[in-house]
């Protein structure tokens, strides 16, 4: 059943891909519907009236995938270029004033740490940073982040899934801190999109941003934002264009679009979203959003505990994982990037990361038990 | 010799087609380009050394064919998902302080004014428009912005094709008077670039935003903009991402990148910037920028000659036009999006413009005479 399945991702027949946090391998239909709607454009465009016709309609049905798969409605899904993006239109959208507090933890990504600071140097905006990265394995981040609102925290700026050591953070207690103390909640989703079962309307959270290209497998430069309905009008639009605005007859800007266009600029590309409809539509031929979450932790536990009886190998977590990612530090002082190098040399893709400096594997719900054993069995060549 | 190398836009095949300045019909090497380069990811990644060794001498050679274009150094280039993206890292870039001035012209695009009006609503900027559209047929461009510059007009932002009646500003001079006054000057080239044969440095723009969609028949998605040197340091980043920052061995940003890198977020559909290449090169096959350019004001001056011949019909520029935009009107009462919509059922595609209100037909180089006498035709079909 798996091995069918799997047949549809070219990418996992000549390797052993352990990147899904990286990027994700695309279905091949994913990247046949990039061929076909281009094409179909040329035919029956590309501009005019005709092409616009059948346009408008795809990318909503991109929209309508995203939202069923947040169970969301469709007004409050922006489609941005990547996840980062949908972070930019979240932290540079807040009506900011001097001495407004912007608060981050110190495990997010290095993209969201400049913007904090460049928002901090235009707008006299204070930038702290908490320290959740040493509750992997003792302490409570809810608390750690009580500690750290202050009475002009307007905005917190999270990840749901740490992107260094794979902790899953409990969004649904953090939201309701935040919200106590009149702060809006940007979640960072790289590396929960794709992976969590979601309901992001009972989670909470005013902004969440994903994208496509991971954990979904779709297209490199599609992704989107989550805005809730009740913090729109808190959140403004940044970089604008003609998709996010209602014009009158002179060509003139006169509102903002109702709805989550208001923060896309213009001209995107049809056929990456429709590419990415189609592979949210594979996994959901394979099992629901929950089956896989089942099956993720199911690979990333037994790869865990593979892991955990390996001498030299020290996984970052001392109990299973609760997402796909797994990371484990070499203990006999040779360096991370060594061991990704040789793994490399033999078709098995894994990455370092900075801070902690360690090795992270991801597993999907596509990963195999045979895959994880010959990383296992290649990781001892490697130590011995 | 053009029918042989228009025979590679399948666009063309099946219709009549004058919406260049909508967006371009690609070149069938360059949709192959996307879905071989897509597949080529897939074989040797999508993540992981070897792709991003392959990946990023991929998306310098796209920088390097771009900067041929434009006569401009390759550090200059910075890509954007569209036009609309590359005005608004120049609009928003600026050190904007209360009581700073921004100039626009009448005849800017809505994603530009309702940007300019957001930055006036968050900075305290004064934004006004000066009357350009009015100089179509007599009257200095020049010296009205000359005479609506102010002491604290930081940022100028202009069309080099106006959109909507097809005018060629003389941006060499207005850089020259801009520079005069210590104003920036940020050029919209959404109608220009793939038309007009550029010198970028010697026309002494410090911003000039393009897009591959339209007249340089490349993918939808992909664009960017020209930062000159010497302006670099005056436009801060504002949408931030890895792809723009150096990070030290913790995974954190310590400065931005040296070059036209430090706008770019980060994630880029490479497959589409390869097709742009692809794209550019298939019209350098044909013939010189300079080239391309006479036979687009050849073929959009016998367009001009006959419509100012037909009865009912009036162009909105009085003499021959030099850019790939033909705008006019009718005469007889009747509505403009009558007559589109009568040309789009015999499959030819032009598009209205609201302002001024008129009909706008787009020609390239690829355009064949005996379309415009199609076109000429079902005019006068439609007038009888």
């Amino acid at each position: 059943m798996l091995h069918h399945h799997r047949a549809q991702f070219p990418a996992l027949a000549n390797k052993i891909y352990f990147n899904y946090g990286g990027q994700g391998p695309m279905p091949q239909g994913a990247m046949d519907a990039i061929t076909q709607t281009q094409a179909y454009i040329q035919e029956i465009g590309p501009f005019g009236a005709e092409a616009y016709g059948w346009i408008s309609p795809q990318m909503q049905a991109t929209k309508q995938a995203i939202a069923s798969l947040f169970n969301v409605p469709n007004d409050t899904i922006t489609f941005t270029g990547n996840v980062t993006i949908g972070c930019n239109i979240g932290m540079w959208g807040i009506d900011w004033q001097p001495g407004d507090h912007l608060l981050l933890s110190d495990c997010e990504h290095p993209g969201v740490i400049a913007t904090a600071g460049e928002i901090s140097r235009r707008f006299g905006v204070e930038v702290s940073t908490c320290p959740l990265m040493a509750t992997l394995n003792a302490g409570d981040p809810v608390s750690i982040i009580a500690e750290n609102l202050r009475p002009k925290t307007r905005l917190v700026v999270l990840s749901h899934v740490l992107w260094n050591t794979g902790q899953v953070l409990p969004i649904d207690k953090i939201a309701d801190i935040c919200r106590n103390n009149n702060s809006l909640l940007l979640v960072d989703a790289a590396q929960s999109a794709g992976v969590l079962p979601l309901n992001l309307t009972e989670l909470g959270v005013d902004f969440y941003a994903f994208t496509g290209h991971k954990w979904l497998c779709g297209p490199a430069g599609v992704g989107g934002l989550y805005v809730r309905r009740e913090a729109r009008e808190q959140l403004q639009p940044t970089f604008i264009g003609l998709d996010g605005v209602i014009t009158n007859n002179q060509a003139q800007p006169i509102d903002w679009q109702p709805d989550g266009r208001r923060y896309e600029v213009s001209t995107l590309a049809t056929p990456l979203y429709v590419s990415l409809r189609e592979a949210i539509a594979t996994h959901n031929q394979w099992g629901t959003a929950e089956a896989r979450y089942q099956q993720i932790c199911k690979n990333s536990t037994y790869l865990w505990h593979q892991l955990t009886n390996l001498p030299n190998i020290k996984c970052l977590k001392n109990s299973p994982p609760q997402s796909g990612l797994v990371s484990f530090q070499l203990t006999n002082d040779q360096p991370n990037v060594k061991l990704v190098k040789f793994l490399e040399s033999q078709k098995i893709l894994t990455r370092t990361i900075a801070n902690p400096s360690c090795i992270r594997v991801s597993v999907h719900y596509l990963t195999l038990e045979s895959e994880i054993d010959t990383l296992i069995e290649t990781i001892k060549q490697f130590l011995s």
